[in-house]
């Protein structure tokens, strides 16, 4: 799966971490890290053996790919800079939410390569179970694109900006406030002495659970039993705790509608 | 593990379902089930090969142990009339909030087996992988608990009633809301016309990465990086759906606090 195609990374946070490791051992050249913090440019240039920037106008001029992995509002900011100099490359971005569109006054090649996975610095990523999405502004652009996700990921789709923008809505749910769920029942089960691993397989059972049930009739628990008897106790054991209270409420509300 | 224990399921629900398979299975006799709902008695019934009753008075007084599987609500009015004429027997509810004491009044061996985790009729269970919470007024009484509970599973705790109000709370948080969670996701993405498929590998990846990092350290997504580029946008894409845009702030709001 190797490819001539150099790379720059704009950015070194998560996404951009996962995906230099990755592309560089599916046998692409990264070629150069930008970030204009210099301790993640660093952090990430040496993991990947390569050089880094923390000036956009130092950044190469002779890659075949800018993928510029940043925060959403700063990404539209760097745009202009990003592609000044460098027109012929082909440029994509990777956030869910910002249409391809963003690229349009500035380059002639762009795309969107949108990995959608919850990337921490700390953890391994196995992008083989990764749903890779890709949008690009014509056929020579896609097919980079698509051979790029393709190496790292057999799950590759296309979607248009606006499916994008509510997958990675999709995403926040079952992924990002999930998260925070473990996170309440983690605080809540410390606050009390007890330890956390003991939920461990609760939380694998019911992510497993929906692979063979919807998410709606795998639902279980108080709320949709509508058992007043446990949610009142539960919400007079959150009495010291007035948001969560009213999380707990709203979310069981939220069950029982749906 | 074989066990002369003779039990009688006293519920025909998920959890009287699944505990009737595994500790059938683990070599202990289930005599008899009893629900008041006659589709659900004779269901669980036939899958056991066993006989079922509907009413209390014809529930057979010569079992060892009496497991009680209902709804809170249920339970403690079923209570004096489970008891009667079976004194001599071991009696024990399955519910995480109710405390031991509501049998106190009632039987003279009494105790509380709690299996955490989420039970669908559906979806069969891998008991080896639950966490088995016990508790018990007696030495004897325990030791007959701790046995079936470990003929069923290796992770076999102690906790009080109170301990084990705190971790059915948090249960309904890593379980019964991030299911929510999941149905929410599948409902936005099918009023979009894309698959809920999509996304299990982010759901298994948002699962497994809570055994090697907290669940707070795990925290992604626009809330937690304070994107209030992406969540403006998000809260737009909701204007339909003024619940489910509330419950998305509130969410947002309660990953920032934490």
């Amino acid at each position: 799966m190797a490819s001539n195609k150099r790379i720059v990374l704009i950015g070194a946070g998560n996404v951009a971490t996962h995906l230099g490791i990755g592309l560089q051992a599916a046998g692409y050249e990264v070629k150069q890290v930008y970030s204009r913090t210099e301790v993640s440019a660093s952090e990430l240039a040496n993991r990947l053996s390569v050089g880094y920037v923390t000036s956009l106008e130092e950044v190469c001029t002779d890659a075949d790919v800018y993928i510029v992995a940043v925060k959403d509002a700063v990404l539209t900011e760097l745009i202009p800079m990003v592609v000044k100099g460098r027109e012929d490359a082909l440029f994509v971005h990777t956030a869910g939410s910002m249409p391809m569109e963003v690229w349009k006054e500035h380059a002639v090649h762009h795309g969107v390569l949108y990995p959608m996975q919850t990337f921490s610095k700390a953890r391994e990523v196995d992008f083989a179970s990764v749903s890779f999405f890709v949008e690009a502004n014509g056929t020579a652009e896609l097919a980079v694109l698509k051979e790029m996700a393709e190496a790292l990921s057999p799950k590759v789709y296309e979607a248009s900006s606006k499916q994008r923008m509510y997958l990675h809505m999709a995403a926040v749910f079952a992924c990002n406030f999930t998260n925070h769920m473990y996170a309440l029942s983690a605080y809540l089960l410390e606050k009390n002495g007890l330890p956390f691993d003991a939920m461990l397989p609760l939380i694998e059972e019911t992510a497993r659970k929906v692979h063979g049930l919807a998410p709606r009739e795998a639902q279980t628990g108080p709320a949709v039993r509508r058992d007043e008897n446990v949610m009142g106790k539960h919400a007079s054991m959150l009495a010291d705790e007035p948001r969560l209270q009213e999380l707990y409420r709203m979310i069981s509300q939220s069950i029982q509608e749906k």
